[in-house]
């Protein structure tokens, strides 16, 4: 049986190794939290620091492959794996484009993939530089996640807001839909491309409401953000599965916002709503097995269980059994013992042919379902 | 969060605890084999003998709820773990009763439930009395597993294949279908009810070759045997899964074959197959959650994935690529690393509308997917 190890042990681990258990495979996962939602799931633990060049090295070492489920891991590390042999997924060098937002945006400017015009910066009184640049985005170099590490610079009173550390500045699209493609890729360069997903935001909150699955998006757009999805994969030139996030502006010009090296949240709902998930991709191409299906069984919204504002400690999740009580309604919970604020601690999947069901359930989830503590 | 241990770590407590990613649950398994299939998928393994009154009375001490995965536990245990507030699912009384054959034959006699007509037996000597009531199947009352312990006596001549211990001579239904019908029962004693199965069956090699859901017979037919999959559950009083094995014979009268207190290879179909799957559904009756729909998503034909004859050893799988580029082709495989003849190695589901297009890829896995080492 091959060994394959996960760097991280969050719930994108999980799901990796709960469709591994369809497969021959020896699994490992290092996290430095023997308490994480995956450090049970596979063959063997080992508590460690995903961060550290040595430790990433001697759990990459005993292996026949490794991927990620997080960018934040020693790039340096899984580079020495590659060069003796361990097949990495992504490589490293695709890591190492995707990990830093310098070198991401660059990397789509060298291609002539379309991605908002930016610049970079060093510190906040850069910003101060570039007041006619605005309305734009201060995205941190390295090190963001989830959310954090990104302000919006609307005009020169956010510029506090900014960050006093290496970034990028990006010009706010004037976006009419965001998007997402899942593509991957196997060691033959074989690709395979995901139906794209539509997020539903939430205006006021500036928060995902929901996903939904196809986007409701017109053809030639559509085919537009596919090319582009393919191209970014292409230039990246290395096996594995990667989440192209992109608008569409108002203009329906179609952009890159970013791309994640990795399985992703946009493709929670392939468990439930395509042939093969994200998940069983990713084992077919680091087992060498023939790609799978991406065709949609069924349309699909998607919402995410988030820690409910002002709510820290033992997770409790109220509406529970209302949720479990829709026939069509697929829950995901992350064995997260605490939650935070903001917190992902699951997620459900909707299956219907029918958008408006899909909308409505979703709504019913979204404010039926509260991670309090 | 509850804690919930299965008896038993083989495919069944494998598929079990994939499903129990989805929802909060601590877990825990017992195995004699730390290597088993399910052993690195739980929270807690524990090494130890199922069969065992201290070892079960131990593992099920510290839990809030236990199930198992086959029959052959130590059931004293069980009812002892029962009388100290333990849940146990199926009851230790209905496991008794369906643990041996000849408490199961008396079980549906004293309630009226349609089985075909059978004598105790307690040794060979016995069958010789009872020629005139051959063709018949002798069954061994204690021990059989998997068709082990299983004999058909068609006359005189095959008297020496019988048993010479306890066992039950069933009358040989002249058997039209074979099928097989999963019942969820909850705490509160309430039901869901799995749409039937149908076993296809090489007459010639009498294996089963493949089995499709929905079954195809007649509505009247179903509805017979849908309510007496219900009577059987309802007589065992019991909480947890149940599968209930019917047979059609050729006038159309419907007969228990035999019930299984657990999740059940005939209703693995059901992980793609259905909104609820019967590993989903069992955690769900575990967890005191909602029962879940047993709608059937798409029809479907279940293959199971044996060991070649005449192959021991370490298992290569023969033809799995050729299988795993069908669209409509879902691959498990159990993790087990040794073959044997007959040995239960992975099954694969196919999902289609067609019924014409089921068989054809159930065919093609079936002839094409080999176990050999």
């Amino acid at each position: 049986m091959k060994k394959i190890g996960i760097l991280g042990g969050g719930q994108l681990g999980r799901m990796l190794l709960q469709a591994a258990i369809n497969y021959p495979v020896e699994t490992y996962v290092m996290e430095n939290d023997s308490n994480c939602p995956a450090a049970h799931l596979c063959n063997h633990f080992v508590e460690g620091d995903i961060t550290n060049y040595q430790a990433v090295y001697d759990f990459g070492k005993q292996l026949d492959a490794i991927t990620i489920e997080i960018e934040h891991v020693n790039e340096d590390a899984l580079a020495q794996l590659e060069a003796e042999g361990v097949q990495v997924f992504p490589s490293a060098a695709a890591l190492k484009i995707i990990k830093n937002k310098i070198a991401q945006k660059e990397f789509y400017q060298l291609h002539g993939i379309p991605s908002s015009e930016f610049i970079v910066t060093q510190t906040i009184a850069d910003l101060q530089q570039h007041l006619s640049f605005l309305p734009a985005v201060h995205k941190l170099n390295a090190g963001g996640y989830d959310g954090r590490g990104v302000q919006v610079i609307k005009s020169a009173s956010d510029i506090e807001k900014g960050f006093n550390a290496p970034a990028v500045l990006e010009k706010l699209v004037d976006i009419k839909k965001e998007i997402a493609i899942i593509v991957a890729v196997n060691s033959k360069n074989e690709t395979a491309i995901y139906p794209a997903v539509e997020m539903i935001v939430n205006k006021d909150l500036n928060q995902l409401d929901y996903q939904l699955c196809p986007a409701d998006i017109a053809e030639k757009t559509l085919w537009t953000a596919e090319a582009i999805a393919l191209k970014v994969v292409k230039e990246l030139k290395s096996p594995g599965i990667f989440a192209v996030e992109l608008f569409v502006d108002t203009n329906n010009v179609v952009w890159v916002n970013e791309t994640a090296p990795r399985v992703h949240n946009s493709g929670h709902h392939t468990i439930e709503g395509n042939f093969s998930s994200q998940f069983d991709m990713l084992w077919r191409v680091m087992l060498d097995y023939p790609l799978g299906s991406t065709e949609i069984l069924f349309p699909s919204a998607l919402i995410n269980i988030v820690g409910e504002a002002n709510y820290t400690g033992p997770a409790k999740f109220e509406g529970l059994e209302d949720i479990l009580k829709i026939e069509n309604a697929f829950v995901h919970l992350y064995g997260k013992s605490t939650t935070k604020p903001g917190r992902k601690m699951g997620h459900v999947t909707i299956i219907s042919k029918e958008k408006q069901e899909l909308i409505h359930q979703a709504q019913r989830v979204r404010h039926g379902l509260k991670v309090v503590s």
